[in-house]
């Protein structure tokens, strides 16, 4: 394969490293995107059908070869069997994470994980009291063992009639109706999982709204292992609160111990950041006269960053780049969005890469099995490894990047209603329902999802966020998407203050002032991992609630502009059933189905208020998301 | 498209109406797999990957083109997630089935469903005894739900140490010790099922063993689902016993309203029988003279069949030959291996295409929505619509086919071990155990799965089933491979007459004739449909454990010589697993991996005992199996 001439991206140190990339013959991400050119059509269209093994069958997209498979599966039907596993698969990748910290939390609860502890009992007490778990008088071990218990009952319940308790509980009263009466609340994440896996076999449901529906199911579970994986995550490690932090892949320092988490599980990382902390004065004996210095990439993170101020190096697409700098020590990885060509490039420098999950293992990596019981001794041991490659660099071959921008980031929902609350405590929704109201912020939108080969890496999270933001619209951000805004330095005052519209500006300005922030909040307010889409739900409900509507009448949308994964794929459609206008700037695997690209555009609209829009282009998606927020303004005679 | 010229079948039947099909310009799957050729080869060899949306990715299997894909994913892991995914499909579907069956039985155990009864008390007793559940002087119901919802257990388990009550209840311990020692038993049907979705997500599981490995607990979880839904269906429904009907197209009846159950479950094609009982008149008022014919297709059928002796019409691939007949009045489906073709091929004729499970819904066909509370009405509705449909018939288009073959069927574990007893009552897997050791049979084969069009239909089970029996080993059929057995007239004491070897003959004469059939067992022993090839494993149980030894030390070997669906990838998996040579006539879509291939074909039988045996040429695989065989009974020192 050729060496990297040019990534397409916007962030400064992809430039930089990719260079060294090509100076050293290693290949990243964006060579294997151009060797790959072109990609297969059918499936680009969805057309493409692997279910079993009569096939593989294809449709062809211009009517002239076969318009069915062996099977008789058309073009909808295939197209919107591929599109429910999708759902099935990212609702299957986020509910893991969650059960993973609802079943740590029960042992928490029983004491019997001295690595771990609630940190946060008010926010324990707040879902147990959601949950309908008593509180009055017990101790927080067993509140957090029953809420854990309780939880888990969502991946348990064979009452197809009873819906998780996690989505009932996280929705307006109106939302959840309109979902009952489609069929689609889910019941148990788990078995909609296997639900979905088993209706799109070989021979089964072949009627493609049917069959997408059923994958709806699946994404409203996604959703539903979203909120119980955040809450119990707040609990357990802490809800953020506003810090003031670095982002970009200068934050990789020459004379510290560099150890990377990457993945998405903060069961893990969280213990990671706690030893290290005490093993300062070692890593200082190696030679490391900065000591440890812990960095986040992805959603791991993302939760660092948020809960402990820990710098984010980087985002999806360049975490290869990483390694690149010749001075990561050690990538410690969990789960998702972790690229198999890690080991590759890791084996052309002194970085250790450790997989740390039983499920989850890399060739060119060092397993070391992580379970929660030996968390210390298992953190212990991988900060060990990356001291002892510290002493292995190359010093020749260290390129640290210059790229580093301050990111004020850490807003949760409860830290968004606590600063609101600075300015109204009796009412602290009332500031920003008034600002609504009164037109000073049209709307706000949610960016969030992946980094994507198809699209310049971040640069559809910049253009559009600069225009809505230019616009009067509040911008909320997760996962790789509050990565590319963190690395670009649009998370602070100073941006709010450069490409702000006046009213917003005003009205950031005083709430950052009355939160004691000293300027304003800054332009895109992190929210945390992609998990923590949650949380921006959270918001909305809380304002649909005050006002007593339907989310799909709020001026809110959302946007992934480089959507890639199936958890994406997940989030996406939730969005749109919760009823936000969702763009997505990846052109789904869908359109050789006509049936299912309407029912995604047009006929979700109907069915829930929220649609997908479809938009390569930034600018224009810019202007299609202001269009749909002053169409639910109108509507709302605003 | 073109109409059929060549069907690809030994089936008389098939060339028979593929003929007319022909004539009438009417596409079969015959057809369709002609027009899919060439079949993408990139697919063919497992070395596609549609996982995330920065793909589709392609390996270049030649080693010219990209060798990774975008995210890094090498051949190796790119081909272990898309067969991991098959086998979570496949569980999915039979853990499903199985599921319906169970929460029937905890509502039939409550009195809540008056179409159901536990008709096979003794079978239930047994059952419980087995999982535990307390019988003694306790009335039937309170029983029936006690084991289904320990049944249940098994989709609600939390705790990953734990395995599955079914599975371990189900096979030698000797056998679960192995399992357990490599971690691959199944705690939870459901959570296993999404755990294989999570873990081959993009940038998740990339160790392509690793990978296989959580796969395998998907496909013991499989067979988990399969144990537990064929016995609480022998309980509900009856446990089979040897029954003479008759199978092929020509079970259609000119003078009947002909009903086809097609698809898998048992709970709507039961009730359909019951109430097609009290419905002759009415039919027979419609002019219909013979009254209502019930028929069965595909697995639904093999549930009926065995059970009450409904004639069989054929098979997966043949299954719209029978609206061809242009005498079928309504086919009636339910889940699984339903062709999506049905509703256009129904259109052609007066035939009524009846879809009854909401979440299998198809084009082409009328909806009337199956819920067990229902049944009867529901049933009712359905023979109705037929009794109309026979009144719609166009007499010029009827071909009653001359295809008929006479078959014995319903050889449960508890039939074969009752003809067994009546040569020795106290000891009855002695007569089999002996005659295994001292040669009369030499071995036992299962025959399973599916219809395949890469291979001639029922070809390769014929050819097979003939030389194996030749050499005297035992055979015994489920599902497609049943069904083709018994179109062709293999289940019949005459084949055993004219195929079998001497030694075998003498046994299954002797057996035969004690039992009181009058002459010897059929050459090959129909076992149910395919969720039901846990009886064959239940009879291998009874062997290893009389015998102390492990499945894997046993001369028992399987086949399915047109595995096509995910069902089957799942199936011949578990097969591996518990230790049996297992011949796919079908190349699995994984040859782009020489890891997964060698780890399939060799690798397993470190680790389990069992391999794959991949060998389309029927004859040839004969040779391989009946040389497994002969290696088996070498190590046992016979």
């Amino acid at each position: 394969m050729s060496s990297c001439t040019s990534c397409n991206s916007c962030d400064p140190a992809a430039a930089e490293l990719c260079t060294a990339a090509a100076e050293a013959d290693i290949p990243t991400v964006w060579d294997r995107y151009a060797a790959q050119q072109p990609q297969c059509g059918f499936g680009s269209l969805g057309v493409c059908c692997r279910i079993c093994w009569k096939g593989p069958c294809r449709i062809d997209p211009f009517g002239k070869g076969p318009q069915r498979g062996i099977c008789g599966a058309d073009r909808d039907t295939i197209v919107a069997r591929n599109l429910s596993r999708m759902m099935a698969a990212g609702a299957a990748g986020h509910s893991e994470h969650g059960r993973h910290i609802a079943l740590a939390m029960q042992r928490v609860g029983h004491n019997e994980l001295p690595a771990y502890q609630i940190r946060d009992e008010a926010k324990l007490t707040a879902v147990a009291k959601r949950l309908g778990v008593p509180t009055e008088g017990r101790a927080i071990g067993p509140i957090a063992y029953d809420v854990a218990t309780l939880t888990l009952e969502d991946y348990r319940n064979q009452d197809h009639h009873h819906a998780c308790n996690w989505i009932t509980s996280s929705l307006p009263k109106k939302r959840i109706d309109k979902l009952r009466a489609l069929d689609v609340l889910p019941h148990n994440i788990d078995a909609t999982v296997a639900q979905i896996m088993a209706r799109t076999s070989v021979g089964c449901d072949a009627d493609p709204t049917n069959v997408v529906l059923g994958g709806i199911k699946g994404a409203l579970a996604d959703f539903t292992g979203m909120c119980l994986a955040t809450e119990l995550s707040d609990a357990m490690f802490g809800t953020p609160q506003p810090v003031v932090t670095t982002a970009n892949l200068g934050v990789i320092r020459k004379d510290s111990v560099n150890i990377a988490v990457n993945g998405h599980n903060p069961l893990l990382s969280e213990v990671i950041c706690d030893v290290a902390r005490t093993m300062q004065d070692k890593a200082k004996a190696a030679g490391a006269k900065d000591g440890i210095n812990i960095v986040g990439i992805c959603c791991s993170g993302n939760e660092v960053m948020l809960r402990h101020g820990v710098p984010l190096a980087t985002n999806y697409l360049s975490q290869e780049l990483a390694i690149l700098t010749g001075a990561l020590d050690a990538m410690v990885v969990d789960v998702q969005c972790i690229m198999p060509s890690l080991g590759e490039v890791a084996e052309c420098f002194h970085t250790r890469l450790v997989t740390t999950m039983d499920e989850n293992k890399m060739p060119g990596a060092t397993h070391v099995s992580f379970h929660e019981e030996h968390a210390e001794e298992t953190a212990r041991t991988i900060v060990e490894m990356a001291i002892d490659a510290f002493t292995l660099r190359d010093p020749k071959r260290i390129r640290i990047s210059s790229a580093v921008s301050k990111a004020v980031v850490g807003f949760s929902a409860e830290a968004v209603i606590g600063a609101l609350a600075k300015i109204d405590p009796d009412d602290p929704l009332k500031p920003l329902v008034d600002n609504i109201v009164n037109g000073n912020i049209r709307g706000i939108a949610l960016f969030a999802g992946c980094n994507n080969t198809q699209s310049m890496q971040d640069g559809g999270f910049q253009t559009i966020a600069k225009k809505l933001a230019k616009n009067n619209v509040l911008l909320l951000a997760t996962g790789c998407g509050a990565g590319a805004f963190a690395k670009l330095g649009l998370m602070t005052p100073e941006a709010t203050n450069a490409y702000a519209g006046d009213t917003l500006k005003a009205v950031l300005t005083a709430v950052g002032e009355a939160a004691g922030l000293g300027g304003p909040l800054p332009m895109v307010l992190h929210m945390g991992s992609c998990v923590d889409n949650s949380r921006a739900v959270a918001v909305a409900t809380a304002i649909a609630d005050r006002l007593g509507v339907d989310l799909h009448e709020l001026p809110l949308v959302a946007s992934a502009p480089e959507a890639m994964s199936e958890k994406a794929v997940a989030i996406g459609t939730w969005s749109v059933c919760l009823g936000l206008p969702t763009h997505i700037g990846t052109v789904p695997q869908v359109t050789g189905s006509a049936v299912v690209t309407d029912l995604l555009t047009r006929g979700a609209g109907d069915l829930f208020g929220g649609y997908f829009i479809v938009e390569p282009n930034p600018d224009a998606a810019a202007d299609t998301l202001l269009g749909a927020i002053e169409e639910r303004r109108r509507a709302l005679g605003l």
